[in-house]
């Protein structure tokens, strides 16, 4: 998250002062690549910022957040799913969380990212909203129980979607067959979904209620018994969703 | 699917004779919509054509197929999941199937579309090929095993992602948020499989075993009992595959 975020600050003119990093290569490694003074010990901080991003992981957040309590700066993490009084020890405290999979090439557009900011009080909200607006097109302020819901919503488009790309890579390779048959199809479905509402979209044997079709699926997955699971209950899911909208 | 492939067939040159339909009002109306001599009644189905293509529901196939004995052009179904045998009682007979969601706007670059054929011998099936290979320059043989393999596959990246598109944009509007502030991540994971290997692409709190964010999407899932199953084999489903690769 810091090796994506640094970058998309500098080039919208955010001066990033510091890195800290508790692991001494991973600061080192981050501070001379990005050519900015790097440190791994909490004590040689700089005490004049305006913001200190958390950009560690979720269950690191409220103790480095305790070690801050002196900062006069808004300390703030990036994570889509910690509340924001995980930092309430820091007198200003917020979460700027940008709702996008980081660390794959090529980059996103950064400008389309949303980024979803939340302050401890309204003056931390409004600053932190300034910042994301000088970041991305998409910036807007969610309090923690929304950001949770974005979070696990993110988490089923990206997470469990890219596992669906992964079983079905699986199931071709058993045949010998090569995954990009299914590029196309695959890249339809995110397009359309952006068109459309999804729900509208639904087609396949699930929603018909073929079961022959799925009666012959099943006999692909007697072999696999988690795929035949996640089968079974996608199918149930897609038709309770479709009698709900009757 | 007849009114995706007419269109498709014409634009490469190909002569689409007649279109014959059960049902009146819509033999009509694709015969006039597209121009073609069109009938409903089976009996004035031409005689020589060298291929009769049955765009109908899978069930349809077998009897349509056992009424169309005496053809002696090639008798071919569209379905992935049907076999090869359902047109057994026709001479020569076989499968050409386009793999791509159909009805759907904005049309996709046809030529991009895997065609996937099979035939009752190697004459029907390099006929079959032979078509394919004009109309997209993605044309294969498979057999129907390998194609009721494709087809599952394409349930998984289509039917499936796209219900969790939409399971995603219904948890969204409970907090009255938009989904396109999922629009960037959908596209960005389905363009980031298209590139490497959805499997060594996965991320999230399923993989990293993050049972605190598990606990917190759980909560949030207390009230949708059918999301929280899904949620739970999904999660499941990605440790188990992350263990059988480790």
């Amino acid at each position: 998250m810091a090796a994506f975020l640094i970058p998309w600050l500098r080039m919208k003119g955010i001066e990033v002062m510091q890195v800290y990093g508790r692991n001494t290569d991973k600061a080192r490694g981050l501070g001379k690549y990005q050519e900015i003074p790097w440190t791994d010990k909490l004590e040689d901080l700089m005490q004049d910022a305006d913001l200190y991003i958390l950009a560690v992981a979720d269950e690191a957040i409220p103790g480095l957040g305790s070690r801050l309590h002196d900062c006069r700066g808004i300390v703030a993490h990036t994570s889509g799913a910690v509340p924001l009084d995980a930092l309430s020890s820091c007198p200003h405290h917020g979460v700027f969380y940008p709702v996008q999979t980081v660390g794959q090439y090529p980059l996103p557009r950064v400008e389309d990212i949303p980024v979803c900011v939340e302050g401890a009080d309204e003056k931390d909200t409004l600053a932190l909203k300034g910042l994301a607006e000088r970041m991305s097109e998409r910036a807007l302020i969610l309090d923690s129980k929304q950001r949770l819901h974005l979070h696990l919503a993110a988490v089923l488009v990206n997470n469990f979607t890219n596992h669906l790309y992964a079983r079905a890579g699986a199931l071709l390779k058993r045949e010998g067959l090569p995954f990009d048959l299914l590029h196309p199809l695959l890249l339809r479905t995110a397009e359309l979904a952006c068109r459309s509402e999804a729900a509208t979209l639904q087609t396949g044997p699930a929603l018909r209620g073929d079961e022959a079709t799925i009666r012959r699926h099943l006999t692909v997955l007697r072999d696999d018994p988690t795929l035949e699971g996640l089968y079974v209950i996608l199918t149930q899911a897609i038709r309770e969703m479709a009698e709900n909208q009757a």
